[in-house]
């Protein structure tokens, strides 16, 4: 920890900032005086203290910032665990070093369309089913999903296929339901924040996957990871989905630059979901390989029979035929090309292991 | 609305067009067919449908895009209502072309710090009374708040003071604990797009300052309150706190221009929170004086006996002096110019009514 | 000056900070070990020095990043000079506590319409001209201004008025050209990080009005002004003119606490252009109400006999009438409210001096 | 182009828009009176009139906004031209489906190093070399680079190894200068929307690489081509570098999706600096490998024989067996993926050719 000064402060704040300091046995230490008081803090903070603690020093008069270069996560950090950490779910695993694939509509429309659609995952290689049965919507007028009902048909659709399903969850009151049908619980990009929900499904057992906020910081985001797994549960998968910035082009941006990051900074598996990044089928398949290529534990996608007919997001939407010629595409790469996925936090192009394929380690 | 086609797209993809918005009895006319097919509707969709269709339309083959020129909110849409709706609790108001002002502490730490804080929020004419009781928190490891406890310090002051309670609910659990201590329930930036909190306070007997998402557009700002408003809670007041863009100087970037936009936008009260956006309490005068002088009907400030001492947020809070300075500044502000407050959408510079300042109003 | 190691660092890498430091008669102290390694540097180091430094030591093995907690610029901070530096050009100053108008048309389009502005700006109260001659535009189709004969109309709308005249300088060549004509040279966004122009206008005897990149940070800013003042041109002047964002309500979002913070990190004075930022004229009002309250010590207002017919930026233009009334409207808000304007860095709420309005000022 | 007018635009309004559009011979149709009134016009716009036309309209009284669905560029339009251009120097080429490596140091240093690294540049496959010889600089105290010194000694190092040279022109007064000793002219991302250089760079006989702003859309981005496309040289490369964002996790946001996004709005090849939009060496080869996987036509990456000594950019440059490892990896999976590239504008997952990889194609 760093405590930088107002130029103008006075002897008595840089005291008072000692004698915090001081109360907690930590070290302070001058480190410069000019042109700004400069303090170091010698030991390490812990991270159930260290927010407390910077949000106190932050208040004190004379004092301009404070800079924490340990992390305020710790049970999401990579410092807590080596490798990445596999999540399993039956004989399904995201994490594992392969490329997992997660596919199936943005919203369950009818038991007829959720298994033809499993099916057709199943056909391409994909390992998980994907199908909101609760939607969040913007607006008060949109479609809400078919609830209890779709994940039903989900649960009889994973049947007939053996794909685990993944569907979100929206409300605390809800999660008891979705666990019921469901093998992975989703987290939606608007409730990231949601401490309430987060810690709810920190204390089931079933995987979480945890949509990144379209305007979190990787920290928020897996200070978010941290109230899932601070309440027992350590099967956490991260999605990149996009974030929001000044371009209008898509969707949302796509960071890229996440997926490295991410697997230096966590132990966590990585998964991209190209579809809500893009918001335009087009795009897709560029962005998925991308993904990968980029080092993805897994890739989160939208499919739809008949686009032109979705109930929701048709415009991502891949057609069947599309997503299997892409399927095949994300074979060929994952198995070309060892994925740049790093054995620690600062050792550039180290390599894990090989990569096995998607669809030979699922089957 | 008007569609886009793509430049390759075929005529059967016009002619689905066409024939999904005939069985919606909706009149489609050719616009344009170079570069590219362009495709009219005559009629006005109503909100209800709007969301759908456009949904609908976009996943049609060979759409390129939709563009929706009526609102997709109704209720809080400024075409629903002229003038501005006054926001009353007591006798305290928001929104009748006063200055309001908010004012208390970032949290809620003992039943001595609320009652002096009130009582300094008093003297200064302020007129409504903030404190967290429940905090959300981007760690798990950070200060939750007091709970109930603080709810009850909360009420104790008001008694004391007269002063009507804004504080925050986090989740659908809490609302009636908290209506049960507050006369209005805030909804926070993270909780902007949680729909069923939305709808939970949308049935409590209580206004609501919804606070604007960091991330919100405008438009989803307004989907929020509609959300509350379509549940028959009339008394919604929206909240600027800022925005997150790539400026790391402020907390957030203060979007002094959702002001003026809200009021044409909408006929709901407008609420700007200078604390928040700055997180530096040495700017907060100047953002508070700038949003009054752009239109806003009230103000939100963090303060703080002593702001060296406070459980959070410390950094960001005026010391009581600073606080009651800046009240007698933002009360010749208002006697001295006509805030301008459209009445009507697209009037540039005209003005509603003389306004009068906070003080007077609220004694 | 800080440097914090990756947390796999060798001892060597190490060693070779402290003797890069050394190197440069500069004091290494080892602050933290834990989680990572931290460095302090007792010494300030010069700004001349600093960006040179930071970029080899930041290209060092082992090194995760330098924090510099002085500045890199030192003309235009305010540690070189207290107060706010008094801009003048003829009679008329900007910076001396007072409110100065700047007003005129996107662009000169005739000899007549450029007079009958002038003249509603001074009779208004204003003290500047402005007036686009050469025009940068993002198409290389668009209208690109009078050039010349623009310059010439726009030197004789200022003697017949006594308004000094502000116009843009493009390029370097112009650079002469333009200083014949006009009092004082604006470079546009788009030039803010052109070096070459930068330099060519340090080294003229003209006034510069420098807007802020639309992506720039306040540092990027004060150093493209450093830029000027480092070629022995004292007399820039600062314009906050509305950054990108996410939000596409408004041209640019109008980043109002650019103003208390230039105000903090520099002496040099700060104009606010509301008129780009908003790009609608009916936000202009309030936004330009917005920036005074703010402690802007002067306004660039874009405005236009007849915004219906004019060349560029008709939308975000004023009428004559709707200029004279807020100019009455900022003159009683100049008068009423003392501008929260720092008299340095670190004491909130501090005031300069009484505030007289413009218009008595420059007549 | 589609018009909106005010809710509450007056009929003379209206009858204005038709009227000027009949002035200019073009067809104003209304399309819908309710909510809002909309006027489609039926002819395409050539886009020499279309910026003119849209500012005049978008001034009128009572217009809301302007809609224009056709492009503002149209030789950079894939409307244009059909497949890519590929863009030869020499022997190599840039855009003819396979994978251009462009590789140096971000600043030349002296005649030994860039002749070693351009030595390590062949050696692995790379087809040009790039090299600063002027740098540009946000703080007027940084090191500006060798200027023509360094020219000479990339042309030498180019002679040595049949590599071409890629290098940055900052001015209109140095293109000469520099397309004397360079084969393909840089400009910089504070560059791209400086017309006069544009223009200048547009009279020579050089191709010219061109970087995105780092605040650009996509059509500003395309308009600077047109700039140099309209002056008559065709030889135009595009190159993606990141977009300032919130994120402060890399120095810049890379824009994975203006990769086929750019690839289906314009015929010119499309290459990726992932150093840059990183700014940190490790996430280099993963966003390099994203970069390849989604169809760029080339790849342009900092190296450094000793990054820890490097005169600047040292953070974000590989060193040469790193490189040399990366180029391995991209040519394995420029080998196995046939990269998404669209052959047209609409037809999603359409690929032009297979793809043969650098290596082969350049020697």
């Amino acid at each position: 920890m760093v405590i930088l000064m107002n130029s103008d402060c006075r002897k008595a704040d840089i005291g008072r900032v000692f004698s915090l300091l001081g109360d907690r046995s930590l070290t302070g230490r001058l480190i410069a005086q000019e042109p700004k008081t400069v303090i170091g803090v010698v030991e390490e903070v812990d991270p159930d203290l260290l927010g407390r603690l910077t949000e106190r020093i932050s208040g004190l008069n004379g004092v301009e910032s404070v800079e924490t270069f340990g992390t305020s996560y710790k049970l999401a950090s990579r410092a807590f665990r080596d490798g990445t950490t596999a999540v399993r779910t039956g004989d399904k695993v995201i994490g594992d070093g392969g490329l997992a694939l997660i596919a199936g509509p943005c919203a369950v429309e009818s038991r007829n369309q959720i298994i033809r659609i499993a099916r057709a995952v199943a056909r391409a290689g994909g390992s998980f089913l994907r199908g909101g049965a609760f939607k969040p919507r913007t607006s008060p007028y949109s479609f809400r999903g078919l609830g209890e009902e779709g994940l039903k048909y989900l649960a009889e659709a994973s049947r007939m296929t053996g794909l685990p399903v993944v569907t979100e969850v929206l409300t605390v009151e809800e999660v008891s339901l979705v666990a019921g049908y469901a093998d992975i619980l989703q987290i939606g990009t608007r409730n990231m924040q949601n401490p309430a929900l987060l810690e709810a499904v920190g204390e089931v057992d079933r995987p979480v996957l945890l949509k990144r906020g379209m305007m979190a910081s990787l920290k928020e985001f897996l200070l978010s990871a941290e109230y899932i797994l601070a309440r027992g549960n350590p099967r956490v998968i991260l999605c990149e989905r996009g974030i929001r910035t000044f371009s209008t082009e898509t969707r949302n941006t796509l960071d890229i630059s996440a997926v490295p990051l991410l697997k230096r900074l966590s132990h966590l598996p990585v998964v991209v979901d190209p579809s809500h990044a893009a918001g335009k089928r087009e795009l897709v398949p560029a962005l998925a390989l991308a993904a990968a290529a980029a080092g993805a534990d897994g890739l989160m996608i939208e499919i739809h029979p008949d686009p032109d007919r979705a109930a929701s997001d048709g415009r991502q939407s891949l057609d069947l035929e599309t997503f299997a010629g892409l399927a095949g595409d994300l074979e060929r790469l994952a198995a070309a090309v060892p994925r740049p996925v790093s054995d620690g936090p600062n050792r550039p192009g180290a390599r894990v292991r090989p990569v096995r394929n998607a669809k030979s380690r699922d089957r």
